[in-house]
């Protein structure tokens, strides 16, 4: 029934053979990489706007300018991509560049700040675009935790089913985006040129607190979360059309241009036309709503933020499942995570950012604005990193020209390093701190895991062995029964034909309860020694691992000691309940028992099917 | 560390030995079986009173008629169940009675209808003792659920531990109640005496209805919740001291007396001094409040009230576990809850009913108002099956004085007969549809569970068996591999101990990959056969159960298959997480697969323990 659940849901198994990259032209790569980086206006200008708003008029005067510092930001990083394209046509990616270049160390800091980061593009996408669709049907508000977690799960089907983010289907909302957003931006540039500016004074609520360095930076690093998801791009090269890198370069560019024209635009319009918002609307809500009134347009352009940032989400659950089979193959995180589904994606990985996110979104009741936070140090880590790494790429091939390569990305590092140290100061205390501390823990544990499987390859290493033919020595079996039955009796024929010192064990929980057991004992098997083991507190298990220890000293002769355990199997699942799970404890304890003893024991199961 | 945990809350095991009854005096037995009969007046009286109250003042002036048709009934039930005292001294009670004399079916339902009175006293108990409390602390009110948890914790823990319902402890909270509340009450009396009866018309609010006949049977059946637990001591009579049925049936007057002083006697204060309730007090809580002020006496009266509730929860404890345990026995619910848990007590009976108590608390809000609606049903249900079988009992035995004794039964269970009709229908839309629902069903499953048992029973039967010693013919032994590693070199080492035909399998999940594998077997084990199966699915189990499956029916010669599965066991139980589960789930699929086809399978578990 299970299995028929997951059939419907997921599909029918593919075969490894259909594993094959499609390659992308610019207008389809575009779509594919971008959504993620398009998309983050809805937020940072949001945060922009909370963060401004508290200082009343004086302090919303200054979004310009953070827009413009951010913008700054934008060009240097973007510049730092476009290189680390042209240095890693094969798809580098920031752990890849950091690990390659920096050593193992920064390379996990990387990649634990990237899974942070695709974690987080996830839950703030997806409340960002929740609360964009809430703005128009405020009816729908109270109810945001509940349509995130919704959509999430459809999102986690869609990938588990294996949808492919280059698919048609994704590229429509990117250019509904495009071509919805463009136009009203130009349109509110002619009415802002026609109306003229509205000053902020009349329309500003009363300030709360004043314009401080603090409230510059807090709001600076807070929008930064504009330009996460740029780096997308310089990760997937392999999937463009040869020139690879080439295209892959131009359209980092188109990419970056779209992203300053949309963040700028919709910053410097909110700011000049004079608009706020009220507490259960978003600011590019407002400003859409003021130009286009509350029609059929306005409508149309939150619903497309809302799709958009979805298929941002979506990117995360393409991003973080390659990543982290990229880790697993390299031994850092379980194996599991690099195995391929039945419909050839990473299924456990998939599952893995599902959960994930949704605890997140629950956690923070589906509010954006308390996750933006923890968001953005890890992606600036990341960044940072990265492009030290570019630097170190670059020093060590000095090809002609490397020096302003090397200039370029580490005016990158030196930016996006800044900005991380700005963003962990300023939001430190609302949760940038969880994200401080995680990114410690989850390279401490890499490299706990990464010890742990080296280990076991020392361990089943075949180096140095000889070929061993020797037959092992004879075995003595152990048989504990439950008392005389016919389902002991394959178990006693099955340990009599491969040893000849069988030895069966009963357990005695109530005194002089072993007598009718070893009188039937007697009569079916009377060559078979039974040994009864008195229970005072009425364990079955204890008794029976203290004698197995005991015999194994007697006889440490070098044979193995093997256990047969007679199983029912019931016919249906429920009956289980219906039984001790006398069988199972005992197996469970006979394989993790006394691990350095060096006794070594083989477990034999004999199921015993029953009818109904 | 669990089992730290364990020892810690639990203490350390006992030894069966000291499984042994203590015998009790009459006050001892008093304060032993006698807590949920007493305190039942503290939820009755709150029913009547929630019942009246919104007919007004010409409701309220009907509940002193209610509660002597009530105190009636209580009369005749105590005199029925004096009976089954005398007529089963080995201590019956109503399942064992209702079965022997009436039959299984019957019994069952009596059971069912028990088991579901014991959930439904520690649920009403709890929230009601809760109730007491928080009405002298208002503040506590919103955390009513939380509080009757943690008390519910306790007292399952205490069970856990192996508390005695007999214990001195549990003897004081009955003996305080008593003597607060009957010098309450005898003052309430005086007062009354002297100061003359309040009318109700100048204290009762507005009437919402009219008094009508489905208001008085609705009432009168939620007031019968005042006779729940008279029953307990025709259960417990060989704890009594010799002569056990006499002192039993002196212990069994006394409290009946008790229970109608207790009732009567606060009904008839609350009615004449013209005592009413705010929404968030109990009626007790007003009339205490309004013969002692807001005083430590008034608090005194409050905390006893919930000491009292809180031990008639715990008679649940010795009750259920009790009952669980002798329907286990008898095969109509799973064995597990016959065991002897560490403490000598029926640990998973106690944990059964604490899960399901807590449900209950959380499911209604901790509101005793609510859960009333589905508690009476099922003790009625049991009273009547009880008494009717008493009737069957003393027509079998036709002793001299037998017909008045029939009577007096008979009586008995007409009288309860009729109340279930009262409180199933008037009650129904309320709640009781919930308990007429689920005794049925409860029976369903302890028919099914008895069948399943009796199936099992006759499979197991060594009855027709011949003296099997003939050896199992030689071995098929099939060897999964998932490499050419040192873990494997026992595990060849043992196949071929035990089997000189020993093949071994390698699932091959990527086109090719199998190249290199058969090479290394071919340098160590030429002579040992090495099959090769393409997976292109990249399912491993499958592939080997149908090979397994193909071989079976080529081979049908009644030869066994063994199949030998080397097992990593990781050094620390974290590290279990970083390896594929394939063995583990091999071997379930191994134990569960195909059990109609007859070919009986060995699972052979070779454990290869890893050093860290």
């Amino acid at each position: 029934m299970l299995s028929k659940l997951k059939t419907l849901l997921i599909g029918t198994p593919l075969p490894t053979i259909e594993l094959a990259e499609k390659r992308l032209n610019k207008i389809r790569a575009l779509a594919a990489f971008s959504p993620d980086a398009l998309s983050s206006i809805a937020y940072a200008n949001q945060e922009i706007y909370l963060g401004l708003v508290v200082a009343g008029s004086a302090g919303l005067s200054l979004a310009w300018p953070i827009g413009l510092a951010i913008t700054g930001l934008l060009v240097i990083v973007a510049i730092s991509y476009y290189q680390t394209i042209q240095g890693y046509p094969s798809g580098g990616g920031s752990y890849v560049v950091a690990r390659k270049n920096l050593g193992t160390l920064p390379g996990l800091i990387t990649a634990a700040a990237l899974l942070i980061g695709y974690l987080l593009t996830a839950a703030v996408s997806l409340t960002a675009g929740v609360e964009a669709i809430a703005s128009a049907i405020p009816s729908l508000w109270p109810y945001r935790v509940e349509i995130a977690l919704f959509l999430l799960a459809v999102i986690a089907i869609a990938n588990l089913r294996g949808l492919r983010e280059s698919g048609t289907l994704m590229a429509v909302p990117v250019y509904l985006f495009l071509f919805t957003y463009l136009p009203m931006l130009a349109y509110g540039l002619v009415r802002l040129l026609i109306d003229g500016v509205t000053p902020l004074e009349t329309i500003a609520p009363a300030p709360v607190t004043g314009v401080t360095l603090f409230l510059i930076l807090h709001t600076f690093s807070a929008g930064c979360t504009a330009l996460t998801g740029i780096e997308a791009i310089s990760n997937g090269v392999p999937a463009f059309r040869p020139p690879e890198a080439k295209n892959a370069g131009r359209t980092i560019q188109v990419m970056a241009a779209l992203m300053a024209i949309l963040f700028v635009g919709s910053i410097g319009l909110t700011q000049y036309l004079g608009v706020t918002a009220e507490a259960q609307e978003t600011i590019l809500s407002a400003m859409a709503r003021r130009l286009l009134g509350d029609g059929p347009f306005y409508l149309l352009i939150q619903i497309t933020t809302m799709l958009i940032l979805a298929v941002a989400a979506n990117t995360s659950f393409a991003g973080f499942p390659r990543l982290a089979a990229i880790l697993a193959r390299d031994g850092f995180i379980p194996r599991q995570l690099s195995n391929l589904g039945d419909r050839l994606v990473f299924a456990n990985g998939i599952i893995l950012l599902a959960v994930a996110t949704g605890g997140l979104i629950i956690l923070f009741g589906g509010d954006s604005h308390l996750l933006i936070p923890l968001f953005a140090v890890g992606v600036f880590l990341a960044f940072t990193l990265s492009q030290a790494g570019m630097v170190r790429h670059w020093w060590r091939e000095r090809q002609p020209g490397w020096q302003l390569k090397a200039v370029l990305n580490g005016l990158g590092a030196l930016a996006t390093g800044t900005t991380v140290l700005i963003i962990g100061i300023s939001k430190f205390v609302e949760g940038a701190w969880i994200t401080v501390v995680i990114i410690p823990v989850l390279v401490f544990g890499f490299l706990q895991i990464s010890a742990h499987y080296r280990s076991v390859s020392h361990q089943l290493s075949l180096h140095g062995l000889p070929p061993d033919i020797k037959p092992s020595p004879p075995l003595r079996v152990v048989l504990p029964i439950s008392g005389v039955h016919r389902g002991m009796v394959e178990a006693v024929n099955f340990a009599r034909s491969i040893s000849s010192d069988v030895t069966a064990v009963y357990i005695e929980l109530e005194p002089g309860g072993a007598e009718h057991v070893r009188q039937q004992w007697q009569r079916l098997w009377p060559d078979v020694n039974l040994v009864v083991l008195p229970s005072p507190y009425r364990s079955i298990i204890r008794p029976l691992l203290e004698y197995l220890d005991q015999t194994d000293r007697e006889h440490h002769d070098g044979r193995l000691a093997a256990v047969v355990l007679p199983e029912f199997v019931p016919a249906r699942w429920w009956q289980a309940l219906l039984h001790n799970q006398t069988t199972w404890m005992l197996k469970t304890a006979l394989l993790y028992r006394r691990r350095n003893l060096g006794y070594q024991r083989v477990i034999i199961d004999m199921p015993f099917h029953l009818k109904d």
